[in-house]
C-alpha cells in the first residue's frame, strides 16, 4: 500500500523541518516522521499548518504515506541512528524505493550502506547538504551520490529545492556526484575548505586588530570592501555583518568581543585531514585550521602560558622590527597586504582541496567531475563565492588540470599577491602574531614550486639508520649504501 | 614439554636476527624460528655458528624448545602476520607464557591482542623497539607495555639487551611503560618526533645550502659543531657523516647530491598525526613533517610546477629583500641563526609530543611516566640525544608539567633563540625557501602564548550560519544570537 505523498522526511530538527518546508514549497506533498512524535504534531500544527503535509506517528505509517518509488530522506545525527533507521525501513520498502541520507555522514559509512541497501533490492543516496538552516529552507547546495538509478527519480525535486546561480539564477547547485560515498566525500571537502576559509579570515582579523589596531567599525568597512572584490563570498559577507552587531545581552560594545575564543568543531575538517594523511596528499590548510581550533580550545592553558612566555622584543631584531613597524604603520597599505595574503592563501587552500578530491576519486574509482564540484559550491553552501566560477572555468577548460595553481588565472593572481603575502608572513613572524594558515599556504606554494626539495638528505638519513634504501637522480634502481663505512673517519 | 632455551624469537629478518644475537650475547640460550626455514639454517650455520642457539623448523618445535614461562618474541611485519602467529602460538603455550610483539604495531591492535592473549590465559607484551639494525644488535631502546605480570619475567633480559646511558653507562633504556598498547603508543610518538627532527634538519640544510651557499664540506663542519652543543644527537651526528660520503657508484662528488629528493615513510608519523587530530591536540610538527614527505613524493608535479610558478623577485619587496640579503650575507651569523631556529623548533616539537602523550594517557587510563619516556629515548633509539636528559629532569621536577615550554630551562632556551628564529622564518618567507616546520613551530609558540586568539570571530561565524552557539568571556552559559537580525542593515 502506498499513499500520495511525493517525498518523505525523517528527523524534524531544524535542518529537517526546513528542508521539508522547502520541498513542499516547490509543489510536492510531503510525509514527515520523527521518533519523538510530538515534533511531528508541532510541525503540522505550526509551520506546516495549511500546507501539503502528512504527519505520521510510526515508521510504518510514514512509509505507507509515500507513493512509489518512494523517496525517503533522513536528516538525523550521523552515526548509529542512520543504520537503525535503514534497518527499520528496508522491510517496509518495495523494489525501486530510494533511501536518502542527508546528514553529515562519514563517506566510508555511505560506501557500506549503499551496498547494504542495494543488496536489499532498494536504492541508496548519500547526499551532502550544505547551507545551514537558512540554506535548507531557501535553497541548499546538494551533493548526491550512491545508486545511480536513483538520480532520474530524484533529480527534478532535488534541483527544484537547491540553490540557483548563474546570470539568470537558473543553474541549480545540485548534480549527481558519483557512486557510493562520493557525495559525502565532496561534502566533506567542502567543509574542510570552509575550515580553511574561516581560519584565514581569523588570521586576517587578528593581524588587522592586533597589529594595525583596527576598530570593529573599521573592520566592518574593510570586509565590506573586500566583499565587493575577488574575495566576495558568504563568509566574508557574514564576517562584515558580525563586526556591526552590538552586544545583545545588555553590555556595552560589540558582541564579537564578548564571544569566548574557544572554537568548536563537528569533525568533518578532522576527517578530511586524516584522509589526506592516508592519501599522502598535503592538505595542509584544513589540517592547520583544525589544529588551530584545537589550540584555541586550550584556553586555560593559553592564559597560563601568556603570563609566562615572552613574545618578541622590538630590541631583539631592531632592523626587522623597524621594517615591520613601517609596514603596519601604513594602515591602508597593510590592509591591502593582508587582503593579498588572504586571497593567495585561499587559492592554495582550494588547490589542495581539489588535489585531495582527485586523489580520492582515483583511489575509489569515482570519476568525479571537478568543475561540477565547483559549481555545486557556487551557491547555497557556506563557502559559496564568485571565486568558484573561476575554478569551474579552469576545470572546464582543462578537465585534467593537476593543480589549480598552474592555471593561468590563479597563477597570475598568486603572482600579484605574492609580494604582500611574503611581507605579511614575515611581519607576523617578527611581530609575534600567529599566522599558521597564511604560513602553511606560503610554505606549500614554495615547496610545490621547488624541483629540488631537501628530501634527498632525509632519504640518506633513513638509509643510514634503517637501510630503507633510496633512489638516485642519475640512474634507475634502488640503492643502499654503507654510510657508516663510507663516512669520513671521526676521531 | 619444554626445552632449555631462555628466549624464543620468530622472524629472522635483519632486525630479528640482530636482536636474537644481542640476547644470546648476554648469556641467554635462544631458540629461533622463521616461516621460510632456510633462514633458520642460514643463521645457525652463519652468524650464530658456535653460539648458544637452537634452530627450529616448526612452530611446535620452536615452542617446545623454550623453558617455562616462555618468552616468545615476534619481529615480523606488523599486521595480519602477527595475528596469525598469535593464533598458532596460543594452543601450544601454557599458562604464564609470554607472547611479545616487537614490531612497529599500531597501538590499537596491541590493545586488542592483549585482551585476546590474556583471555587465553597467557601474557602479552607489545614492545616498541627502536634503534634500527645496529640498535637491535648492540642495544636498542625498548618500550614494553601490556600484561603487567610479564614485566618481572622479562625485565632482566630486556634491560640487559637495551642501550645503556648515564655517567656510568648503566641506566638501561628500557622500563615498563604501561598497560595494553601503551608501549607501542610511546614508540609511535618517538617515531613522530623523529619525523619532526628529520624535517627540521632538512629545512636547516636547505636554508644553508640554497641561501648561504654552503658546500657539503662546510655543512659537515656546521653539523659537526652543532653536534658538540645543545643539538648533540644521533640524527645531527649522522647528518654530519652524510655530508662526508662520496658517491659510491663511481660518480664525482658527494653521494647526498645523487640521492633523489623523494621521501619514503612507513606510517607511524601518519598515525601520530591522525591520533592527534582525534585527541584534538595540535601536534603540528609531526603532521607538517608527514605532509612535507608527501609533497616531496610529488616529484614530477614539482618539476612541472617549477617551470611555471615564479618565486619572489628581489624587486617586489626591496627593503625586505635587502634585509634578508644582509642576514644571509653574514655567513656565520646566518649559520648561528639557523641553529637557533632549529633548536627552538625542536623544543616545540618535543613539547607537542609530550602533550599528545599526556592526552593519550588520560584517554586510555595508562598512567604514563613522562620523565621515564624521555629516559627510554635517551639512548639506543633514533632520536637519542642529551637533550632528553633535560626533559627527564623537567618531568622529575614537575611530574604534572602541562607543557615543556613552561619549564624554566626550555623557556629560557626559547627566549635565547627567539630573535634568530623569527628572523630566519621571516627571511625564508621573503626569499621563497619553504620552512614549513620552522614556521609551524613558531606559529604554535605564538598561538600558545596568546590568552586571546581570534577564535571568537570563528565562533561568531559558526553561530551565524549554523546556530552552533558560543560561550561568552563575561558570564557562564551557552548563547545563540540572531546575527542576521542584529546586523547593520545592508542596503
Amino acid at each position: 500500500m502506498s499513499g500520495d505523498c511525493d517525498f518523505g522526511l525523517i528527523g524534524l530538527a531544524v535542518m529537517g523541518e526546513n528542508l521539508a518546508l522547502n520541498v513542499e514549497s516547490r509543489g510536492y506533498k510531503v510525509a514527515v516522521y520523527n521518533r519523538t512524535t510530538s515534533k511531528v504534531d508541532d510541525l503540522i500544527a505550526g509551520r506546516a499548518a495549511g500546507k501539503n503535509f502528512v504527519g505520521t506517528h510510526s515508521i510504518e505509517d510514514f512509509v505507507k504515506a509515500v507513493k512509489r518509488p518512494r523517496k525517503l530522506m533522513m536528516l538525523v545525527k550521523a552515526g548509529p541512528a542512520v543504520d537503525a533507521i535503514i534497518e527499520s525501513l528496508i522491510p517496509l520498502c518495495e523494489p525501486g524505493d530510494i533511501i536518502i541520507d542527508g546528514g553529515n555522514t562519514y563517506y566510508v559509512d555511505t560506501e557500506r550502506r549503499t551496498k547494504t541497501v542495494e543488496d536489499a533490492g532498494l536504492l541508496y543516496v548519500g547526499a551532502g547538504v550544505s547551507g545551514g538552516e537558512e540554506g535548507a529552507l531557501k535553497g541548499p547546495s546538494l551533493m548526491p551520490g550512491g545508486s545511480k538509478e536513483a538520480w532520474p527519480e530524484i533529480k527534478d525535486m532535488f534541483q527544484a529545492i537547491a540553490a540557483k546561480v548563474g546570470p539568470n539564477d537558473d543553474i541549480p547547485c545540485c548534480e549527481w556526484v558519483g557512486p557510493r560515498g562520493a557525495g559525502h566525500y565532496v561534502k566533506m571537502v567542502h567543509n574542510g575548505i570552509e575550515y580553511g576559509d574561516m581560519q584565514l579570515i581569523c588570521e586576517a582579523y587578528q593581524l588587522l586588530k592586533e597589529l594595525a589596531g583596527l576598530s570593529n567599525d573599521e573592520l566592518y568597512d574593510v570586509f565590506a570592501k573586500w566583499n565587493e572584490g575577488e574575495l566576495q563570498s558568504y563568509l566574508i559577507e557574514i564576517t562584515r555583518d558580525i563586526f556591526s552587531v552590538k552586544d545583545d545581552q545588555g553590555g556595552d560594545g560589540y558582541l564579537v568581543d564578548k564571544v569566548l575564543d574557544v572554537a568548536g568543531a563537528k569533525g568533518t575538517g578532522k576527517w578530511m585531514s586524516q584522509l589526506a594523511l592516508d592519501l599522502g596528499v598535503p592538505s595542509t590548510l584544513v589540517t592547520t585550521a583544525v589544529f588551530a581550533r584545537g589550540l584555541s580550545a586550550q584556553k586555560d592553558a593559553r592564559v597560563r602560558a601568556s603570563e609566562s612566555l615572552r613574545g618578541p622584543g622590538a630590541e631583539s631584531n631592531p632592523q626587522w622590527s623597524a621594517l615591520t613597524e613601517s609596514v603596519i604603520g601604513d594602515k591602508q597599505g597593510f590592509i591591502d597586504a593582508v587582503r593579498d595574503a588572504l586571497y593567495a592563501s585561499k587559492i592554495v587552500s582550494y588547490a589542495q582541496g581539489f588535489v585531495q578530491l582527485q586523489a580520492a576519486s582515483t583511489e575509489h574509482d569515482w570519476d568525479l567531475d571537478y568543475g561540477q564540484s565547483a559549481l555545486l559550491w557556487r551557491g547555497g553552501c557556506i563557502i559559496r563565492a564568485q571565486f568558484l566560477d573561476r575554478i569551474k572555468e579552469a576545470f572546464d577548460d582543462q578537465p585534467n588540470l593537476e593543480n589549480l595553481l598552474l592555471y593561468p588565472f590563479f597563477k597570475d593572481a598568486i603572482e600579484q599577491c605574492q609580494p604582500a603575502w611574503r611581507r605579511v608572513v614575515a611581519a607576523a613572524s617578527i611581530a609575534g602574531i600567529p599566522v599558521p594558515a597564511f604560513g602553511a599556504a606560503l610554505n606549500y606554494y614554495d615547496g610545490y614550486r621547488m624541483d629540488r626539495l631537501p628530501a634527498n638528505l632525509l632519504q640518506a638519513q633513513r638509509d643510514y639508520f634503517g637501510a630503507h634504501t633510496y633512489k638516485r637522480v642519475d640512474r634507475d634502481g634502488t640503492f643502499h649504501s654503507e654510510w657508516l663505512d663510507l663516512r669520513r673517519p671521526v676521531s
